[in-house]
């Protein structure tokens, strides 16, 4: 029997405001027999790529707050969106060398049983079509589900419209952002630095800005969106959620996809305008991706088509080693990433 | 020529906070010549019931501040909707004798024109049905179709689900609950006076609280919304939006008809948990009465039927002579009204 190191991401402690590297998040290490012959059902992934999300911030609760999504538990391994290899698989579903994309445990290696192999998918597209790997946590994957039925089931854009998206630079921002253009409308976007801002502008979002450095939001909001704002993609809260509200058009319509803003206070800020929900006939919805596991089909079929005609592009930052995962989560949670997120944990 | 007083009420002063009778709002006497031949399209109307409601508030505005509904004029009379009497007429749509309603200015004698003849509609189902005149600007005017429109095409409600509404025992809300009982919904209100509670504990709801003597609101949602909030039928804003958010079921809708708590704020409250909206996937809807008007014609129909049946009832406060207008307006935005606040101008 021959012993191989599996690192794994563990929440190791409840944070109040930011998580920390070593103290909220760690990385440990144990052992997996990897000669150790498979029973019945089971299969062995190799995982290549994890994700780190911003609605993870949520699941890093007490396990007494009740929410849509189960909280981490303190000593156990986190999870996420994945792209893994089989090594080795004693179950139909799965034979070695498939690239499986799943929901699972962010360790170097994981037993997939017959109970957890539905949680895993076995993908062709990234022989067939070259998509990179990092594609399946992002673009193609549950960041690119959230912004398609963000905007097209809660958004309903109607072509002329303008649409202002907070975090646009984000995993999911940018993809509705150019989705918003494919579709015909004004698109305007906002992000926490200079070359964010000049990244959106190359990926045709008409206009853009830093709200660092942009004065009163509700000021600029008006300046960038001469025409008022019809939709708004919803990713920060707070104080730019009061700025959107005070530039809507009657029957504008807020996708509440995220607050990140709000994620790590330990009071949240306060909405005072919400009044005009009821003068201008304002619509303020939230959605979770889960809800729309509907649009899946279309979704892949489009963003695929999109992605080859090059109408949508998608930045990363991609970390190597899963040692840098708990960092690049805390980078996330502060918008010191651009783009999505990724941390590439092996080659294939 | 003979010369008759003829009364109104005037919007004198934008207020800051409440609004002053004698201050804000005053009664003027201008005079009217009630034998004047009628030009062609003419008609003469006599006043009899006219009705304040909370929506007014927001009229009484800076001009500057745009709103789905104009600002009253200072120095010129108000308006709203009224019940009236033909007195003569000149105009083939409008003969002695017919009651109409309409949206007018609270003046005793209005003069009629070709052009306002549009804003008048001849009723019948005063003489037919027998009720009262004061129905007309209530259950079965602004106020009864932004319940039925409000309830049915904004808050979706499906049988079993729990509906809760503040203001309950007002114009819209006391409609709003016995309607949610003709669906088969559980039904909760609340009110600021015992009597008030009482009152909708008669007519059926299913449970009622006094907001003034409850103490914490979230933990009193939650003791009388066993099952947690589906529906909020939102009339008053600030914190009970609060605790409502913190009471709602996933997927829950809040149909914001309006937040009488704020509108005499100089800085209304802030919301602060906001963030729900994601995590329970809430919708808060703004809607006005009059984007609805193509469920009149059923809403009619079913509010006769309802009424009829005894399943609907009705209460009012009837204050006698337009002089009082000015104090039943401060009443009811005070919360002092019991029912819907009605002005009766004269008899039949």
């Amino acid at each position: 029997m021959s012993s191989t190191s599996n690192k794994e991401v563990r929440f190791s402690k409840i944070p109040t405001t930011y998580p920390f590297p070593g103290e909220h998040l760690t990385v440990s290490e144990t052992n997996i027999d990897l000669d150790a012959p498979l029973k019945e059902g089971e299969f062995l992934l190799k995982l290549l790529v994890l994700s780190v999300d911003p609605y993870m911030r949520a699941r890093m609760r007490d396990p007494s707050i009740k929410s849509y999504f189960p909280p981490f538990s303190v000593g156990k391994p986190m999870n996420g969106g994945t792209v893994s290899v089989v090594v080795k698989s004693n179950n139909d579903k799965f034979k070695e060398g498939d690239i499986v994309t799943g929901f699972s445990n962010f360790q170097e290696y994981t037993l997939g049983t017959k109970e957890t192999a539905p949680a895993f998918e076995v993908r062709k597209e990234p022989k067939e079509n070259g998509i990179p790997l990092t594609n399946f946590v992002g673009i193609l994957g549950m960041p690119g589900l959230t912004a398609y039925a963000g905007l097209l089931r809660y958004g309903k854009p109607k072509e002329g419209e303008t649409l202002y998206i907070s975090a646009a630079s984000g995993a999911v921002g940018q993809i509705v952002g150019q989705l918003g253009k494919v579709l015909g409308l004004y698109v305007v976007g906002s992000a926490g630095s200079d070359d964010k801002v000049e990244y959106l502008k190359e990926i045709g979002f008409d206009d853009a800005f830093n709200y660092k450095t942009a004065g009163d939001l509700t000021t600029k909001l008006a300046e960038v969106c001469p025409k008022g704002i019809d939709i708004y993609f919803e990713n920060v809260g707070g104080k730019m959620l009061e700025a959107v509200i005070n530039n809507c058009n009657a029957f504008g319509r807020i996708v509440a996809c995220g607050m990140i803003s709000q994620y790590n206070l330990e009071k949240p800020e306060g909405i005072h305008n919400i009044m005009q929900v009821v003068t201008k006939r304002l619509r303020i919805e939230g959605f979770i991706v889960s809800d729309s596991a509907d649009m899946e089909q279309d979704f892949r079929r489009d963003m695929i088509k999109w992605i080859s005609e090059g109408k949508i592009k998608y930045r990363e930052t991609v970390v190597d080693g899963i040692e840098a995962t708990p960092q690049a989560m805390i980078d996330m949670l502060q918008g010191k990433n651009f783009g999505k997120q990724v941390i590439k944990v092996a080659d294939l």
